[in-house]
């Protein structure tokens, strides 16, 4: 008999996984859209423009689950998990059926948080999670002139940057008193929203949204009294795990609100896995449970998921939450514990930030950068690091990723051997200079 | 009494050290050249026409010197060293004169390697060492319509490209099996040198020049027998370390035939350093002493041996050799040890070479890119990577060189947790792709 492995959600990470741990597996996946995997961290990109189509975010067309013998079920909604009969209960357009599995993997994803905001059911406001909101958020965008973005994280940024390259006036309102508060500190954060309003972005920071104001459509935001126009309003305060399912069925969920799991991405229930948006991770720098809603979090967890499904063995290595983004010209990334967080956490920690350029100073081209980083002050470990600039943020963040894996210190970080060439970089690297400037404050 | 330091070469990076550990030293710089010290590795990119001016490569204006109360000595040529006196004799147009010293810092830099080929006096014959190197040949260039360049290392490379950049047909001839053989494979090389050739650049590789050909002045260079027209030759064939001096002074030589130094850069003579092109590095992956011709690698050296030489105490760490420049729109780079070279060493490894592209499959302008990762198969380390492609190869090198300064495993690499945004990279990094390759071979 070939293992009955049913995955929820349209997990291709975890489905490929587990077909390349067994070959002879019936997989099937469960979705409640009407398509297969997707990117969702491509849709403020389209909605700015950079990319034609929403449909070129569907990366797996249908034959790739042909050839790799995954059984998708689209417009398949799963209603319960019976633990003790291996069973999960589907309704679709064709009636209700019950799945049998051996191993099951739960990736259900999480869904937008709306706020509840007097008038925010009107028309016109929208959440951006899937393939129909950014195509109704497109078709908003043709007749506003302007807009306001509850939120001031990743995707609010993001889109809310999207909204300004496709010419609409808009404004991000966030309540806590600076943005990207989950993985910048204030004094970086701050750097960040400066450029940003030098490229025509506008901000209310600090303050919270009392009312959606308009008829049957929003027309404008009232925020602490100020009223701000809005043809289109994103609300963007963040997701929360769908972890329903889960519960409905006794699976525990875990403090941070996702579903616990072990190292194998194994619930509570054996032969139960949860991977993605749904699931919890362990933070590499305090050993606490936390959410990690990235997309590269989200496939590492569901390689192991699937491969452990699937018979075989993997484990989870620690998150540490490296995180990037573009906007405009600008790139942003981090990776670690912020230094509020740490303090909070009773960490104590010295940081450092050095501005410098991304060429040599004679080198035509060259932008700013900003790097911050954050160290343990006992075992002089680096726990954390922001940066800002034009160039080669990405790879910087996963420079120090890749160091705090390896317990990196300040004084390695100081002693590094970088590399340099005129069109690239400078030749002292700023990331290293940073470090020079945390170990004097040691 | 104040502390003497004399430097023998415009080391700024070793004297602005010295002076911030000691702020009273007398601070002596002599060099034969008359200008301060300026960026060697920009040459190439002036002649490509990417920086408008030579004169833009001296970094440091003579009012940085002053403020820093450094002691300038141009046009000054040290002549021998009295070790047991602890005093550099000196020759310069206002005749001669000694300088004394409490310490001693060698900063005597390399020369350029020209092979004793027939023909090699010729006039359109040049090196690229110096400004005035660059400015001989931007002069030829205006009359030039071919040219050769001898060696294909970084500089024969980068300076070819700018010759192809000025409208000049340009082979560049390798006596060895394939191009940057010191720092990449042939597998590796020879995509590079296909992604040169598709840009204008020709090649000859694997044979030796016989004659440089003309009259006074170069028009061909013969090949083995085959005759390449070159109005302007080019010769990069490596450089030598200028040791005469210390060796005539009875400081010891290394096996890499550069200046023996300890961890705090000092010579086998008490308060005499040496540091930059003319001092041995040990490499720490075969720990073995090796030359490190790199303009990060002697920053790093200056700096130790310029607050060591003040009184101060630094160390330096093992070199990796972390080299990346950019040709046209190619960035190449490498850290650790070559496939070849760990080979030849008897270190047994296993390597994988992992293609991908630089952005979201969906989103415009991806590049590709390749990165080949070299483990040695006990300890399961990473000792080596190459990448070639198109964006943050940089920061890609970095980012290996702090694993390999850590002991990253080539397990750890495929755990790593790196960040993600469709218009800056794919969801799975090609470098961790690369160690679950190489993972598969163990």
């Amino acid at each position: 008999m070939p293992r009955k492995i049913v995955i929820i959600g349209a997990n291709v990470d975890a489905a490929s996984s587990a077909r390349k741990t067994d070959r002879d597996a019936e997989i099937t996946l469960i979705t409640r859209e009407d398509k297969g995997a997707y990117s969702r961290c491509g849709l403020p990109f389209v909605i700015g423009g950079h990319i034609p189509r929403f449909e070129d975010l569907i990366v797996y067309p249908p034959s790739y689950y042909r050839m790799m013998k995954l059984n998708l079920k689209l417009e398949t909604e799963a209603k319960k998990i019976d633990v003790s009969k291996r069973v999960v209960e589907v309704e679709s357009k064709q009636g209700t059926e019950s799945i049998e599995f051996d191993s099951l993997i739960l990736a259900t994803g999480a869904r937008p948080f709306i706020p509840p905001i007097k008038g925010v059911d009107k028309k016109g406001i929208f959440t951006l999670r899937t393939i129909e909101d950014g195509k109704s958020i497109a078709k908003a965008i043709e007749t506003a002139k302007s807009a306001v973005v509850v939120g001031a994280g990743f995707i609010g940024l993001e889109t809310a940057v999207g909204l300004v390259e496709r010419g609409v006036k808009t404004t991000v309102v966030e309540l806590l008193p600076y943005i990207m508060p989950t993985l910048f500190d204030k004094d970086m954060a701050d750097r960040a929203m400066k450029m940003l309003e030098d490229r025509g972005l506008k901000f209310i920071i600090g303050k919270s949204v009392d009312e959606f104001l308009g008829g049957e459509r929003v027309s404008s935001v009232s925020v602490e009294g100020e009223e701000i126009p809005a043809d289109l309003v994103i609300v963007a305060t963040g997701v929360r795990a769908n972890v329903e399912l889960a519960k409905e069925a006794g699976i525990a969920i875990g403090e941070s609100r996702g579903i616990r799991v072990d190292r194998r991405m194994q619930t509570s229930c054996e032969g139960i896995y949860a991977a993605g948006d749904c699931a919890e991770s362990t933070c590499r720098i305090t050993g606490s449970p936390i959410m990690v809603h990235s997309g590269t979090n989200a496939a590492r967890q569901a390689k192991v998921a699937g491969i452990n499904a699937a018979g075989g063995y993997a484990v989870m290595e620690p998150a540490l939450g490296s995180a990037v983004s573009k906007m405009f010209d600008i790139e942003v990334g981090a990776t670690g514990i912020t230094e509020y967080m740490a303090k909070k956490r009773g960490m104590e920690v010295v940081s450092a930030t050095f501005a410098s350029k991304t060429r040599a100073e004679y080198y035509p081209g060259a932008k700013p950068i900003w790097v911050k980083v954050i160290v343990e002050r006992e075992m002089e470990r680096i726990v954390g690091v922001q940066m800002i600039g034009g160039e080669e943020i990405t790879q910087r963040v996963n420079a120090i990723s890749f160091g705090i894996m390896k317990q990196m210190t300040v004084r390695d970080l100081a002693k590094a051997d970088t590399c340099y060439a005129p069109p690239l970089n400078q030749t002292w690297e700023p990331m290293v200079l940073a470090a020079e400037m945390a170990l004097r404050k040691l």
